[in-house]
């Protein structure tokens, strides 16, 4: 069994986390046929925490977890510190494959996307 | 005329600057019938800060700002530190249009683009 967790900052605003909780939500329907289970972590400032969402995974029976960092640039937070906790999460899961995807940022597309909010308006 | 701002959080990785300064650059190559000019600005840890992107802006003979945050949730800095850092720039700007666009995120096709980046690997 497949997990897809998506790794957002997180922030003290709750409607931030929100957000991303809904999209997790969203895309466990439209990505069932790939993934069995969805779910949200974050960074920092909001729960669960990246090594709790890898363990959740597991726990559901999760033989494998891809991780979808949500994010834009290639900052500390995705160079360092997505690998770093990603790390402690596994410590005790030795049998689980963690997959790190590129940050949402780093697709191409992102681009299109902003020419269309530039554009549109 | 009219400018196109690009803000961004700003990182203390150069790397992650380079890459909004690089979009703002190729954005400006394929907006240029709807913005004589694109740049980039940093909310925090990077210059130019957001009002010293309007002053430029409006030096460069922009009538109109259109300011789009690289953001991917309402978090403190989109519903607050953003406007706020607009409205220091706009101070000594009386005769300066600014369109605040909505932040990246919440752009319905991102969803889409998260769907497309879970399910390609």
């Amino acid at each position: 069994m497949k997990a897809l967790l998506i790794v957002a900052h997180g922030s003290r605003r709750n409607q931030s986390n929100h957000e991303v909780m809904a999209l997790a939500e969203s895309l466990a329907a439209k990505c069932q046929h790939q993934y069995s289970l969805v779910m949200a972590a974050f960074l920092e400032l909001a729960e669960p925490s990246i090594p709790t969402g890898i363990r959740v995974c597991a726990e559901q029976g999760a033989a494998e977890v891809v991780i979808l960092p949500y994010f834009l640039n290639t900052g500390r937070h995705v160079a360092e510190d997505i690998p770093e906790q990603i790390d402690i999460g596994k410590q005790d899961l030795p049998n689980l494959t963690i997959t790190l995807l590129p940050h949402i940022g780093a697709l191409p597309e992102m681009q299109n996307l902003l020419i269309q909010a530039a554009v549109s308006k």
